[in-house]
């Protein structure tokens, strides 16, 4: 089993990444603070790996609360119906949330347990790619507004992380690519060689080879726990991690959030971010020639959706958190392994990259 | 001016207590982060002082929010309310969030403050005495639910308080009341001279005197910020500024919270621990008189409302955050000057209390 660890003084919480941890009543209960539990999970989650949760919890108080599938749920709504209903049920501010699922029900069950009596104890299990490579660790939990992605949220840690590398052989192949969208923005971001090893087992990843993801969640997840425990609220280095979100949350506000994954949205935002990259000079063609060519055999999507213009991605962009001053900043690469936010661009060249969709 | 440091490492924040504080510029604009801002404040307070506040913002991007008075905007509704005002007027991550208002307003700004965005930098002005001692001290921040108060919320600390005595001058007589209440809350749980200090000042504070205004004020906080500096998220020694609350949620719970000032509860609630401190054989009977004298002195409610039973109190405790295993527990005093969260009292002794009234 690897055990990572996040660096936060009293706030720092392991990471476990290994088959069967689902089944590890141990390692589960001794997270767990109290006798009370509330388990947030999905449709599509719940059959798989509820019963398996519950069964290990034998003589706590456990509610559970199963969420609809899509991005749709994670709204206001649909926390305040979770709050009156852990309210009902007399839940005290000792219980525990467990987070079952990936990054939708991870980021409202965060969410929930942030602010339910001002804070209680959260775990989170998550059993997507994408949530074990990314949305689980660091703490960032919220939900969308009409008016913009992840708008309403807070910074609350978990206790610990719960990686069970053997959810993911029930992943379909589409949600794998999209893990694998954000396993390749650490690469680029932070480290080439991993760039490299990616290049190389990408078939393998495609696969669920266990070995292979072992290697590429381990990574990811040291990647982000070094910069969460540099930079826990994104004042400074932590922004890096969002290489290619600025344009993909324009890509998914545009389109609704159910059409693209996250993952494939990122991936188009990279492509962009990269072509940005090479037109200010740092990037050489060969590295984006390189980084298309590593999304597209992971089955990523290289370009925003057909008939997106330039003045949609602008309008979407112009209200990203990133925004200082009216001015848009963006994560881009000043070569492949390292990454700058940069905001004194000249803005002909990015309306130009959205021109050439 | 008395400054006194609330000490949280990173969020560590300074308390400012004098007159004039709401004119002086300098002070106020060293606390703004960037170039937008977000003022909140309600209908009685902003007609007082509102234009005085925006009119030393100048060249600022400045917002404003007025909201009806009373306990039940401290809603949900409310809150989304605020985010949509704030998403419409694109307010960044860097917009500062400033209440102006009694402990509603700056229970609620601090909770949008800190979900906007996942949290935004926040200036307390309270203009109450209430807030003043009490409720903009610690970074609890939040709203009410129907099956409790404070329910959703909070820990989140503000960059700074302004207590500006001036405002003091216009506040009601109930409203006066209604803050020492809290601040001889100070004096039971902490500070014995205080106490004796109240019992011969009381009539100063009840007028407002402004010497005596500022000793009460500086010595709560004082306090206040020594208890949340050893413990920011009560899990040990903060609780024990809850005395009288968990009697005094009860009766704002059963008479709906706009009935009774939270102050008038909080004394009625105060002089239920004392009576049940008694009954454990740690205040002596004299103790219990010179706090129901001081509280009656002070033209502060001794007795629940009429018609309120043991029952009602029964229900409603056992919604209190500080429930833990089914079992009520209670802030009590040891003597004047020291308290205690205690869970082992026989259970006869509560509902005895509460059938005396």
């Amino acid at each position: 089993m690897a055990v990572l660890n996040v660096d936060l003084a009293d706030r720092s919480y392991p990471i476990y990444i290994d088959g069967g941890l689902l089944r590890n009543e141990a390692l589960i209960r001794e997270h767990i603070v109290g006798s009370e539990v509330m388990v947030i999970t999905d449709e599509v989650v719940a059959p798989l790996y509820l019963d398996n949760l519950l069964s290990i919890l034998g003589g706590l108080r456990v509610q559970n609360k199963i969420l609809p599938i899509g991005e749709e749920v994670k709204c206001m709504e649909t926390v305040s119906m979770l709050f009156d209903g852990m309210l009902d049920a007399r839940c005290s501010r000792y219980v525990t949330v467990i987070a079952l699922g990936g990054g939708v029900v991870g980021d409202i069950a965060g969410f929930v347990a942030a602010c339910y009596q001002r804070g209680v104890p959260f775990l989170q299990i998550p059993t997507t790619l994408l949530s074990q490579v990314d949305s689980s660790v660091g703490g960032k939990t919220g939900v969308n507004h009409p008016l913009g992605k992840n708008m309403i949220g807070a910074f609350y840690q978990p206790r610990c992380v719960i990686a069970d590398l053997d959810t993911l052989q029930t992943l379909e192949s589409r949600q794998v690519s999209a893990g694998i969208a954000e396993i390749v923005k650490y690469g680029l971001i932070r480290d080439a060689g991993f760039f490299s090893w990616l290049s190389e087992n990408i078939d393998g990843l495609l696969a669920c080879d266990q070995a292979c993801l072992e290697h590429a969640i381990t990574v990811s997840c040291k990647i982000k726990s070094e910069l969460v425990s540099l930079d826990e609220r994104e004042t400074s280095s932590r922004v890096l991690l969002n290489l290619g979100h600025t344009f993909g949350h324009a890509i998914e506000t545009e389109l609704g959030f159910d059409e693209w994954l996250h993952g494939e949205a990122i991936a188009a935002g990279m492509v962009l971010a990269s072509k940005m990259s090479e037109r200010l000079g740092w990037l050489c063609s060969n590295d984006v020639a390189a980084i298309c060519d590593l999304l597209a055999r992971a089955k990523l999507p290289l370009r925003a959706p057909s008939g997106m213009t330039a003045n949609d991605f602008l309008r979407h962009m112009s209200r990203d958190k990133k925004v200082s001053d009216d001015r848009i900043r963006l994560v881009l690469l000043k070569s492949i392994g390292s990454a700058e936010l940069i905001s004194d661009y000249p803005d002909h060249i990015l309306t130009e990259i959205l021109n050439e969709l």
